[in-house]
């Protein structure tokens, strides 16, 4: 019996007399993995676990603090991989199946960690935008943030990737500062099982961010609210039934989904059959109708190529498809799995019989029992099946088959292979294949607003390329209308889905107390020493140092461009310089501005700066001429410690002004400091 | 007989026989004003108008061409104004009312097309965030991009602001390649009426990116799909209902709430009645209260002050209060107005009921008819409620009065101010009263995951404050929970919200293609001549100088450190410089590089290049050595052609490598070239 982990331990259904729990089967074998039931769990009691142990414990934590647990977890379930592995094989997963599954979960956590300590303040607010002027003289400025929910994020997942599907939700949940309520898919939940209890004896995460519901997730959503969140993947039918629940209806429970859609693979009409292009389009379609046998929300189950080529590219995919040998996983020579259970080759035997009114099957016969390594009676074993659309086909366009099927259609103009695609009413990824940098354009653009990720594939990014049905970290999944309208991963867009956002209004002092970062026109200390003086441990964001004036003679600008060679008109011929109306006459260079500045405003003698590694958002703002003065003042805008480091970034404002007071140039210089002296 | 505009023309229901239409009333007077019906309309005609006529006209236009013909519309309407305030008296509106709606429309129209100008290229596509390396080697990339929907945007509008609320949602819509259909709300659709009516003759917008319905909206949700999108103001209870439409349920119609909300102001314990805060918190209340008579999504409904001042805050509000004159707006005495029917009226008196269950009643009569400038039987005049909540009150939090009416509450530590602010389920907006940055930091990270919008005055900012009750363009309109769950306005972020995001993946090259920006990896094309004799007209995205190599001495080094004032150590102190890791010994200064690397692409003589005036994200990679070359690449990653001046903007991609190719800078160059020659 599968246990669940409810508000601090471990908790098992048939401690409950009489519950005997509905019995998981091997993909292959049909013999039972285990059971499961959720009776008996107080849902109400988890959620509130959540809000009241595990958010608080998170959010104590920086960003940066969160994401580095993430890195000691993924390390931490790496090495206990080959366990997962094993028990993957029941699932009806092959090696490769189960290393999308598997390493690709652990690799999302791993990309969530390092890129929220690279684009995320070390702090517990996130700015979002530019500050915004909102008067005329500057005491008036709004900023928008983003702040972390003070509630719980339910996720519910699908049965196909028992450990990625958690793992994906859970990692950008977790540096949001949201406790995660995980209820996997019965069918495979004994693999999501496995990994939360290592999770939890690693004792890695606080107490409270993680939970696991085994069974029906009964009246869990029943206790959610406003901060509450419910992330779902899985079929269009159930995301139908969440989106009618009173709490996501009237209780502001933030709901979203990511559903099977009817992905396209398009091949553009530059392509024949001696281009390198014609054999990716086979491989890619090949591969992702028997990945997962064909159990992917991200699988190709429209093919969509030009009239000309269609019987050729059909007769193509069919020879590879039939080289596919299906069967045990268990069995090494096997390339393609059985399907989940009994139950979802019986859901896709009826969506290819509907797919027959307006399609003709061209290879597969999706009822067959034999000619599999296993016994196609017990495991749910299916061959790929491959169609061929008829003209005006509709049921391909609408009939889902989650599993090893695809249907070949074919048009005769850009224009029409994009409304084929549309037809698909929103998906979540398409191909597009094509070595035609115009076909490119003219198809992507067409197809973008009807999917979250389009993969463009030539023969130069193949050599890398992950493939139509790979979801990565940094990219957003999700889509619009079928595929569900939601949007996850992304990378750090990912996380800050999970927070509010919100717009602050006030003086400039208050936001940077709000925001822990210095907001321009908010008060600056000049400190006694110079700032350069200071390590992380005793600056402060405000520290500031107010530079002498120094005179720009023409002398200097004429020095410079010999120096640098930078003998631009402006810079070195008065009459032409005097002809640009921006200038009106010899001005200094930008660059000269900006290397003054730096002389002006260093502190020279080693100490806890230890470099200045870039510029920021430099803007020249009135033209320096000969004889101005120009003066800097430079002040720590923003701190970001290091965890792995014994140093961290300081961002500082600088403004140069020229003799009038008048903004010269405006730009923020990126140090390394250490973290003490 | 108001009219609607559909598919091209001006329908009246009343063409139709026996259709007489329901009478809308002058607030103020009760005479009858228009009456206003849809029986007859082509609903599905108008979506279909909308998506073959009014869009593709839209998208044939850049984001730039959308802006300028919004600048346009809001000039030709700011002309006609005075006709819109006349009109507008009829709905109960004070000048200062009709001000915040009619100028504030036009303004939040100037806004748009201003931010859209500065913020987002002069293209069809907009690039979302950096690019992505998805492999080792840069051959195969990712970047997230937005297109527009080839859709509708539905706009449902509320009664209380008949010009701004059509504008606000019709200024993001339309720069994001959308056409609208606008549906006010009844009681006031006569005055939405005439600004269509106004904005269709001018003929400044294409044909089909405008539509308006008047009266009710019928079957219009049955006709929209994926790509088509409804915008929603109003109560909670039509939002319920909207999200049970099977459109929005299974169809993929995208919905975006903006719902009235319990909205708090909060009083720091900081302040004392001799503080300026304290006048600007009686204030801000006093006018939510009465501005359009309280029926504003944003007024503040609930008073959270420190228990210790609650019976002198609330005296000082009933004080504030009993001033104000309530009556006819054509009366220039009147301060308030009455509410937009007797309806609401009665709406709002119920309310009050419901309120007493836990407050008492301070000031204000709600079912009093006399006392007003007007008949306060036939106008809907009601004169400021202010209530005081008994310990534990519940109703407060929950019974909305969309009239004058609020309720102080009172608190004894900060954490029980949020807790009262969250008891309201998510507002639009609230505001945090304080001079305590400390105070502030503390109520504002608490509200803020409760709120859209949160003002933070003080004496600082109140010089310029717009104000909590004023949704302001550049900022975000929006909050969780009871109030909706949408975001509108915020800038660009307004604009990208009904755009379609999409992950891009392929080769560098590729994604110039279908971006028309210049990727990292992508091809480059060495001009024959510098590309700086080029102007707009014939420079191209990939044009490209390689200069030649410079070696950067020590002498080079020791001068720049001397000529500029830089002597930092580690460009000057070789045994020092040693001892820093980063560098090892001497380094040149990074400014050092940068200047030099202009002197080696910088064509000096006068030409299309007008001038250099900033530099982004300027990364310093391997410090340059004594003795190291440089060489530089330049390339024209983006245009921006300006269609208000005869230049536009240039951004360069510049490459800095060393002798063995390393990369030792990169960064953007951003400078202003002339259109033609």
């Amino acid at each position: 019996m599968l246990e669940s982990y409810a508000a601090g331990r471990w908790y098992a259904a048939s401690s409950q007399g009489g519950v005997e729990g509905d019995p998981l089967l091997d993909a292959a074998t049909g013999e039972e993995v285990a059971r499961i039931s959720s009776a008996g769990l107080d849902l109400g009691a988890m959620a509130h676990h959540a809000r009241t142990v595990g958010g608080p414990a998170i959010r104590e934590l920086t960003f940066h603090e969160r994401a580095l647990l993430l890195k000691d977890l993924a390390t931490h379930l790496t090495g206990l991989k080959d366990e997962f592995y094993e028990l993957s094989l029941a699932t009806g997963a092959t090696r490769r199946d189960s290393w999308i599954d598997i390493d690709g979960g652990f690799g999302t956590v791993f990309s969530y960690s390092s890129k929220s300590r690279r684009e995320l303040p070390n702090d517990i607010v996130a700015c979002d935008g530019d500050l915004e002027q909102l008067g005329r003289t500057g005491v008036f400025m709004g900023q928008h943030v983003y702040t972390s929910r003070p509630g719980v994020a339910v996720q519910i997942n699908a049965f196909n990737f028992p450990v990625w599907g958690m793992l994906e939700k859970l990692a950008p949940a977790f540096v949001a500062g949201l406790p995660s309520l995980v209820k996997p898919a019965s069918q495979t939940a004994y693999l999501t099982e496995l990994v939360v209890r290592r999770i939890i004896e690693s004792g890695i995460l606080p107490e409270g961010s993680l939970q696991l519901l085994s069974g029906s997730a009964g009246d869990l959503l029943d206790h959610l609210g406003v901060q509450d969140s419910v992330a779902f993947t899985g079929s269009a039918h159930t995301a139908g039934i969440l989106r009618q629940h009173p709490s996501v209806l009237h209780g502001g429970v933030t709901l979203q989904v990511e559903a099977d859609s009817l992905n396209c693979s398009v091949l553009g009409p530059d392509v024949t059959s001696s281009d390198p292009e014609w054999d990716l389009f086979v491989t890619g379609v090949v591969t992702e109708m028997t990945a997962k046998a064909g159990q992917k929300c991200t699988a190709i189950r429209r093919v969509i190529v030009p009239s000309a080529v269609a019987d050729e590219m059909t007769d193509a995919i069919a020879a590879r498809l039939s080289s596919i040998t299906v069967g045990n996983p268990a069995d090494e020579s096997v390339r393609m799995g059985p399907l989940a259970s009994l139950g979802q080759r019986e859901e896709v035997r009826k969506a290819v019989e509907a797919l027959r009114s307006s399609a003709d099957v061209v290879l597969g016969d999706p009822t067959a029992t034999s000619g599999f390594a296993g016994d196609g009676e017990r495991g749910a074993f299916m061959s790929p099946v491959l169609l061929r659309a008829r003209a005006g086909a509709v049921e391909p366009h609408d009939v889902e088959p989650f599993g090893p099927v695809s249907t070949v259609m074919s048009y005769d103009s850009l224009d029409e292979a994009v409304t084929l695609a549309a037809r698909g009413k929103g998906s979540l990824v398409g191909s597009v294949v094509t070595h035609d940098p115009a076909v490119a354009r003219t198809l992507v653009l067409g197809l973008a607003p009807w999917h979250g990720r389009i993969l463009v594939l030539d023969r130069d990014d193949a050599p890398e390329s992950t493939g139509h049905g790979s979801p990565l970290p940094m990219l957003v999944h999700g889509g619009p209308g079928r595929a569900g309208g939601g949007e996850e991963l992304g990378g750090v867009r990912g996380v800050l889905h999970h927070m509010q956002r919100t717009a602050i209004q006030g003086s400039p002092d208050m936001l940077t107390a709000i925001t822990g970062r210095w907001t321009r026109g908010s008060q600056r200390t000049v400190t006694p020493e110079h700032p350069f003086r200071h390590s992380l441990a005793t600056l402060a964001v405000g520290d500031t140092i107010v530079s002498e004036p120094r005179v720009i003679s023409l002398d200097d600008i004429d020095h410079f461009s010999e120096f640098t060679g930078d003998t631009f008109y402006a810079h070195t011929d008065p009459e032409a310089a005097a002809q640009n109306e921006l200038f009106g006459g010899i001005v200094a260079h930008g660059y000269l501005i900006v290397s003054m500045a730096a002389g002006l405003f260093v502190d020279p003698a080693p100490g806890p700066v230890l470099a200045n590694f870039g510029v920021d958002n430099l803007r020249f703002l009135t033209p320096v001429k000969a004889g101005d003065s120009i003066q800097v003042t430079l002040t720590v805008k923003q701190m970001t410690p290091r965890a792995t480091a014994d140093y961290g970034e300081v961002r500082w404002d600088a403004l140069v002004v020229n003799g009038d007071g008048e903004p010269v140039a405006t730009y923020d210089v990126l140090t390394l400091v250490a973290k003490e002296a």
